[in-house]
């Protein structure tokens, strides 16, 4: 993966960086890449470029590859891992390169929020309910429905900014304290601006083949055991409970089933901490928790590097940065590291890894469960 | 497929027309849907609107089907086809609904055409060469380096607006002439309006799923025999001779060589003629004619509905309408009426159907061999 921040770079050359930087990683030269996904929202809306797979073929001297763009929105990178597995595993392709990436900060914190608003339905962006009033909103429901303390929401954003210290490529390695949060700026009350993820650019990629491939090319590798996607409503307010975040329930299920195990057996998970609250409810929809107890994990510091589920150990998307096309892939190339160990001060033992990455406010969620080859 | 052509409604309309008529015609219930993949290429530009797929897996009560957006430019419909058929194939998905569409036409022939120019490299497009200018210059330097007349130009757009006649979801269903063409206003010297596609409103939708479960809900219906996608170089002006499409050539190799026959064995088949050049060089590049000849083919009626191998028995682009994300999914629904025997006046003697689906100027191109079941 690049470096995660504000750029000077372009969506191509952030994607080429990345993409270069995997086929260097792994030996694998370009001409044999059969599939390219390239993973992005929206680099039309942000910078009038689009046909970017095209361009990358192009740029990484991939040619005759076939390219293809994949957007799910924030979760395009999770999409993308999705694609890709499944370019392989339906014998379409060999050797798959997917890079995700997106060019944001150069825009306006107006105008980018309003391109992500797009996806939002009409009915609810018409009174002003972006994602982050859907984050306060649902804040809000939890802490009044459980025993949780607003700080505990807080212990997420100091958890993953402590994590994210330790990463090279993270956009702040900065630690922030429980004080900080509460002292941050009311965005979407009773969320302020520490409890949500900043605007980024940046890109990630990750390579795929059948695991006889793999092995030629390399003594440790990591395997998708399961993976699953699903939807939940385009009107958020139509959901019953908008706590349960139903496309993480089912992306989940999907996931294990193929694994043939549970959330038991999951040592590290990188979680869609686009809003502090998300962790909670992918914690709880995904079986890391019970019902409304997800708060209880993190005060007990469960979650640390330290403890039984290490979660976001990159520094997740709070610290590390939310370039939405990127974000699943980056999930998985953390998931790939601490598999691999090769985290550095970063690494917790880990032999299963999961990775869950969320479009909109849980409207499309794809799940990938990752675990030690060879 | 919707009605082609200027529509009142918005890309979620269009998709949801579509989608339910695909699952009416079909009987297969929505919650059968596991997979939804939407083929699009530019909602976000053209209407502000992100998160489509979200959108109709909702419209659809399809809810909680995977959904996700393919982009591959103006081929973004045979991209969607090649992740339908990997979907199912790799075991993800056993029933993947594939809806494919644009809403264009209420923005004007200027903003539509610098949407589409952003798939151009910059270095091109800052002198201002767009698809329609690399359409004239490949036409000039096909019409200088062989014996064909302008005029066999012309019988492309007269033949495709004959079938399109026939067609009650065409844009345009009426006869055009030779002096028609050569009489309209020039757009990219030599080629004339009337060789150019129209801007259009539209979708179409496909449903796929093992062999095994098609033949529970259908005596008939139709067999992806072979599918390949391939890229050729970003910037045009690299390639060695602008007349060969590299992707061309490359997609329809892949194709061939999962069926296990070749152009011989093709009765029907659906060209990208999105400029009339590109029929030729479609014709050429999978095997249908000769290098530099396919205009002689074309001259000898070989194309016609009633010749050897009818070309674009819909219409084509040209008369049909080229509402991008929808066009490939649409060659699709042609060639599977095609096989099984319900073109009505259009149908043609077919057992083996190809459809080619071109993104920017042969940049990216699908191509999809289907046969009858059953």
């Amino acid at each position: 993966m690049t470096q995660f921040g504000q750029r000077e770079a372009w969506i191509r050359e952030l994607l080429a960086e990345a993409g270069q930087a995997c086929l260097d990683d792994t030996g694998v030269p370009p001409t044999e890449i059969e599939h390219l996904y390239v993973a992005n929202m929206a680099s039309g809306e942000f910078e009038g470029q689009t046909g970017v797979p095209n361009a990358l073929a192009h740029d990484l001297s991939c040619l005759p590859a076939y390219a293809q763009r994949v957007d799910q929105t924030s979760a395009s990178g999770g999409a993308g891992i999705y694609a890709a597995w499944q370019s392989v595993a339906s014998g379409a392709s060999g050797m798959t390169l997917l890079v995700g990436g997106e060019k944001m900060t150069h825009r306006s914190t107006a105008e980018t929020t309003d391109v992500i608003a797009s996806l939002t339905h009409p009915v609810e962006y018409k009174h002003g309910v972006t994602l982050p009033s859907f984050a306060g909103l649902t804040a809000r429901r939890y802490l009044e429905t459980t025993d949780a303390p607003r700080e505990s929401l807080a212990r997420v954003a100091v958890k993953n900014h402590r994590n994210g210290v330790d990463n090279p490529h993270a956009q702040f390695r900065t630690e922030i304290t429980v004080e900080d949060v509460l002292a941050s700026p009311i965005v979407a009350d009773p969320l302020r601006l520490y409890d949500f993820c900043p605007i980024t650019d940046g890109a990630a990629a990750l390579l795929f083949c059948p695991v006889e491939v793999a092995a030629e090319y390399a003594d440790d590798y990591a395997v998708v055991a399961g993976i699953g996607g699903a939807t939940d409503t385009h009107v958020v307010h139509e959901r019953a409970e908008p706590t349960t975040m139903n496309a993480v329930v089912e992306s989940g299920r999907e996931a294990y089933g193929m694994a043939g195990y549970g959330p038991e057996d999951v040592d590290v998970a990188e979680l869609h901490d686009m809003f502090t609250i998300l962790e909670f409810l992918q914690m709880e929809g995904l079986g890391f928790a019970e019902e409304r107890r997800a708060w209880e994990a993190v005060e007990e510091g469960r979650t640390e590097r330290e403890g039984e589920l290490p979660t976001n150990t990159s520094g997740g998307l709070k610290s590390k940065g939310h370039p939405l096309g990127a974000s699943g892939v980056a999930q998985g190339y953390e998931i790939y590291k601490q598999i691999l160990g090769e985290a550095g001060p970063r690494q917790v033992d880990a032999d299963v890894g999961l990775a869950c990455n969320v479009g909109g406010f849980g409207n499309c969620v794809t799940t990938t469960i990752v675990e030690a080859g060879a």
